[in-house]
């Protein structure tokens, strides 16, 4: 495999924005190519879905017309959120391969010219299609794998959302000093817990914006001063029902198995990472999804600021998704310009220790799709092949399809568990908030994503009843009946004096 | 570059199918892994659409799970129409660098569902934004193209016609002993010629249809008996107002230019192709642009039976997207089984030479994202580089960005020049027809696309009025209009009498 350096890097400031979707490509196409001393031979462009956002097709054509290449080569890479970073991947392939010496990558989304349920609906359209019947959108999910989190590792409410809070702070922290962020100055603790639940322990502030914006990069085979040194993609399930962990993403722990290992590195060589907070809670999973902490511990790193800009290990120093802003399509490459900028020493604030080896991860959907990429600066000695290389986690690709399985959900049985819920205050067109939505274990031990018919006595490990209406699943929760029953018990017990005046009464009425 | 060859490949039979998109996908997934003695370790996706044809959104990952893969790393690509074929090429970089060793490739399109209008809204949606506010769909773009080529070759309106015929009944006559086909019969020239017009000249039988499906090819970088000996890729203008020509297209000499050079070969060295023949003329003008035949000889290839699969250089012996089907990103994959089936003498009719290299083309949009792919048996003695390699066209790529012009159409100059043109007879909702449409060279030089005010006296450089209305430009043939005037002045020299009559009459009545 040949070497892929980076050449020049670019991209417009994120937020909202009156220009057009292909303008914000050619903003951020202009501006790497300007500092690119090369001709680029193809285009590669990572967008998710400018079929719904701005009812863009051929989006490939249009960008290459609308930068005066016709002629040029151009696709379109897509995987969800991800899109950027997969574009990267496949032009990374393209160098490697030696068929082209000089590509140029962008990564853009136009989103905030729709209204705020529009851009969820669409956005929503990447979660599994039975758990959105159930009103699942993408902060519910989030906000449910937060709360398996915080049970797991035994944090109280209250230290897991100052925790979460302390993300949040972060990255508007680092934000403010960048530049190009949709968000450019911090927040305070007080604005953070002022800011609106919208599911269950996730607030406004947990959530990145919805933004415009585009990024590029100019790959090549020609040596610079900084190489991409390793590189992987790794996939996950669609579904939390088919998930065996909630804890972790399958699909980053697969992603970075194989670019550290093309890199030759092992996680505590990296010096600085990028990774993908579209929600707070994702980038203490994703930290040690990466090994950069153990299992159970990134969130001890952001208590004790050892991801702080000026911490041993800084996490989205550029203000991450959070602060920058996610313009779905652009965040992969986005990720790369930032480390690269910060790899040259372009970028504010300083770090503690000279920045040398930079790491982006890049999320699609729900962690079903994920992408890592290790950059390092080329001018300076490479050391060899890591003694201990992280293992690759096994990975199932027995060719058996499930697509031919029964795909009518199966009648539950009539009790289970909750494995993990959240209180939905935002909710999708057609669902009044509050929405509680849990996912519950059933006595056969599958999974379902089910409705509660109340919003009290949520807890996990709670026992549930379930039933099934018109493909959605409901669960009412034991003890909450027992009350209930409880509370109709003692109406009972008060019923023969009630009836006696029912029927006085009644007898009274005749009597008129 | 490391070879890069072909294990298993399959497809789902071509046509109306009640599968669901992703079940489309997993049988031809499971028909390719069933051959192929790999294991693979990506996947590669082409989809055009599937956000609108059916809803589907982060598609790599839900296909992934429905195969049982979850983990192996997959992600889509997108060209428009060309798709599948843009997969393939994605997934050649991955081999060829050596970062995978095994890809699976799947192209696939669910369609039928729908109306054919709402299909044709969704496929015109890679045609320029502006021609299609005129109500330019992808058949009258063709039909336009068609009539430029019948007028640059000076042959007449009902020699075009038969030549249009004729590749139409080749197709079908092919497609009928392809057992995948959508069509399986071959058609008379009573039964094309009796179809309706869609779009002067264009019948229902010059269009391909519409089609569900999907295809699947297993790349590797281990030796099989068919390599992949060359492939390329090259854009063209979305709007046909910026083309220099309407008699090839750029694209696909850009992306032959290159798929010749890697394989070493010259055009004439390929014993059959499969070709995207979406309209009839398309694949005229395609077997020209591959330097098949030379330009303008590509219709007397199809009248004197060159093209037959019986002749020296069967093009689309599968049927092509004619008779096979177009579910549009399946097609260029398919294009690559269909090869590999008949490389590997799998295929009825058989050939007259034995076919020992291939040549598939796939068609992005309106000819604006093209591949060539070029495969050929790796059992038997490989040939060096040809001492003539095919020289590669120039391709503008100056990076200065036309993003930023001003984008409302100009005043057009009151006059103009018919450059092409079609009538309608199939419209896209809010147009009745039939529709004129035609692209008129105003005094400037520009190219504009306009709508007829009347569908009588068109022709190829007859001179119009212009005028725009609301962003829509109008054109009057001018003899026409002269014709008008020459009634109006008839009706003027014969006004005093009617005049005269008429004051008479108001008289009588006054004297009443």
């Amino acid at each position: 495999m040949a070497e892929v350096y980076v050449a020049g890097v670019g991209m417009t400031k994120f937020g909202r924005s009156s220009e057009a979707l292909t303008e914000l490509f050619c903003t951020a196409a202009e501006r790497a190519l300007e500092s690119s001393p090369v001709e680029v031979e193809a285009i590669y462009i990572g967008v998710m879905n400018p079929e719904e956002f701005t009812g863009e097709s051929n989006i490939a054509s249009q960008i290459t017309d609308a930068l005066g290449m016709t002629g040029v080569p151009a696709l379109r890479v897509e995987t969800a959120s991800s899109a950027g970073a997969a574009a990267v991947l496949a032009a990374f392939h393209a160098v490697a391969s030696g068929y082209y010496r000089n590509v140029l990558v962008l990564g853009g989304e136009k989103m905030t010219h729709l209204s705020t349920s529009a851009t969820t609906r669409i956005l929503a359209e990447v979660i599994d299609r039975e758990e959105r019947r159930s009103g699942a959108t993408m902060p519910a999910l989030a906000a449910m794998i937060a709360e398996t989190y915080r049970k797991r590792y035994r944090l109280s409410r209250s230290r897991f959302e100052r925790i979460l809070c302390a993300v949040a702070m972060k990255n508007h922290r680092n934000g403010a000093a960048n530049p190009h962020a949709q968000f450019q100055s911090p927040i305070t603790e007080k604005a953070y817990f002022s800011s609106k639940l919208v599911a269950t322990p996730l607030r406004l502030y947990d959530c990145s914006p919805i933004t415009d914006g585009a990024a590029a990069v100019v790959l090549t085979a020609q040596r610079t001063d900084v190489l991409i040194s390793g590189i992987g993609h790794g996939t996950g399930p669609l579904s939390l029902r088919e998930r065996d962990t909630f804890t972790s993403f399958r699909a980053t722990e697969i992603a970075a198995a194989r670019a550290y290992r093309i890199a030759g590195i092992s996680p505590r060589e990296i010096d600085f990472a990028e990774v993908h907070d579209a929600f707070t809670p994702f980038e203490i999973i994703t930290t040690e999804d990466l090994g950069l902490f153990p299992a159970g511990k990134g969130w001890r790193a952001v208590e004790d600021g050892t991801t702080a800009v000026e911490g041993a290990l800084p996490i989205n120093p550029s203000g991450g998704l959070k602060s920058r802003g996610h313009p779905v399509g652009a965040s992969g490459v986005a990720q790369v310009v930032e480390a690269v900028w910060r790899l040259r020493g372009m970028s504010e604030p300083k770090l503690k220790r000279e920045a040398r080896r930079a790491l982006t991860q890049s999320t699609g959907g729900l962690g079903t799709n994920n992408f890592v990429t290790i950059l390092e600066r080329a001018d300076r000695p490479r050391r060899g092949p890591n003694a201990a290389p992280v293992p690759a986690p096994a990975v199932r690709h027995a060719p058996q399809s499930k697509s031919k399985k029964d795909t009518t959900p199966p009648e539950p049985s009539d009790e289970g568990k909750i494995e993990t819920f959240t209180i939905l205050y935002v909710t999708p067109d057609g669902f009044l908030p509050p929405l509680a939505l849990a996912l519950v274990r059933d006595q056969r031990g599958a999974l379902l994503m089910a409705q509660g018919e109340d919003i009290s006595h949520l807890k996990i490990g709670r026992e549930v009843f379930l039933r099934r209406l018109e493909g959605v699943y409901y669960f009412t929760v034991k003890s909450h009946l027992k009350k209930v029953r409880e509370g109709l018990r003692r109406l009972l017990r008060r019923l023969p004096s009630l009836a006696r005046t029912g029927r006085h009464g009644q007898g009274r009425k005749k009597a008129v």
